[in-house]
């Protein structure tokens, strides 16, 4: 996907010259307050009552900032993700990790 | 991207029997977290002196809580995001949001 | 508790000559990261599995950030809690929003 | 403050019969989300163009939501915040973090 949504990104951008404030900072803060509207769908409810419209949207606004975050890098998403399943796979291995919900450093 | 790099990640997932853990909210507050840390690495300091290596880490994290989220609603990521570019369009016009920073409710 | 706590953050604060970094932007976001570290004592579990050492711990920094940050307006918490309260009486008035968690603008 | 504050804050929550909603998850959700909402008016911007109405309103929003789950665990809230300060003493001895923002595990 990413080349060409990153680019539909890009195009939507610099319609509206917005580059100047989007220096990696502004662009993770971004993220962070996008990943709390959309967690706040969920707020004081059990998530089958979340409105999955809503969720669309904000979720879409989430993979919007962090690949404007990814283009800023030059990083190729699918292999940053892969490296990272491969770290992870190390952090959590399976005979250690299965079935227990613990973080890496109390297995 | 999405069809491989989701498999992979439910692989990673199975392999470990985390399906039980994975509802949309808490997959929605992991991603809050992810958010958090990769926004860390910015804190106290210019963005040019943030760590590539680790928001390579972190960025490949929120990604992959983001596109675990979106397989749970068996949901289009290219489709979801090029419907809230189209959504974005009507709520920050050119004309009245070039060069400026501000919020929709602001214009 | 204001006086007495601000005061003792601010020690911590200028023995390490810190108040260099602690400009509001970065308070916001260390404020964010502490949050986020505080829910994630409560990732994959029931809040009643929650471990309360740490949970002192995260609430502990959340409200530190919040006091400074407070701190570099000259805000009177005690106040502008008060005014809060005062303003969500009207977005939330009792009739209305008994026995709901609706937001005020689906009310 | 915390007595007389919190007191408020329960006598609005049971006005409205809130307490249901009101379990330590969500209240660490909704921290979060207030948190956000108080980075939000930092977005984009120097700090120092903030808007300082909002900020009073977001961030009473987040102590708000502190010493709700602060009185969920009947927790003193000065007291937590000195024991943090006394632990934080050790994991960033004046010596070594001095002038530094280093985190305490890179010290």
């Amino acid at each position: 996907m990413t080349e060409e949504i990153t680019a539909a990104l890009l195009k939507f951008r610099d319609e509206r010259d917005w580059e100047q404030f989007h220096n990696p900072k502004d662009l993770a803060i971004a993220l962070n307050i996008e990943a709390a509207e959309l967690l706040e769908l969920f707020l004081w409810k059990d998530p089958e009552h979340a409105n999955l419209d809503k969720i669309k949207e904000e979720l879409a606004d989430v993979f919007s900032y962090a690949l404007l975050l990814a283009n800023k890098y030059n990083l190729d998403v699918n292999q940053i993700i892969l490296d990272k399943i491969k770290l992870n796979n190390h952090k959590y291995p399976i005979d250690k990790a299965k079935g227990t919900a613990k973080k890496y450093n109390e297995l």
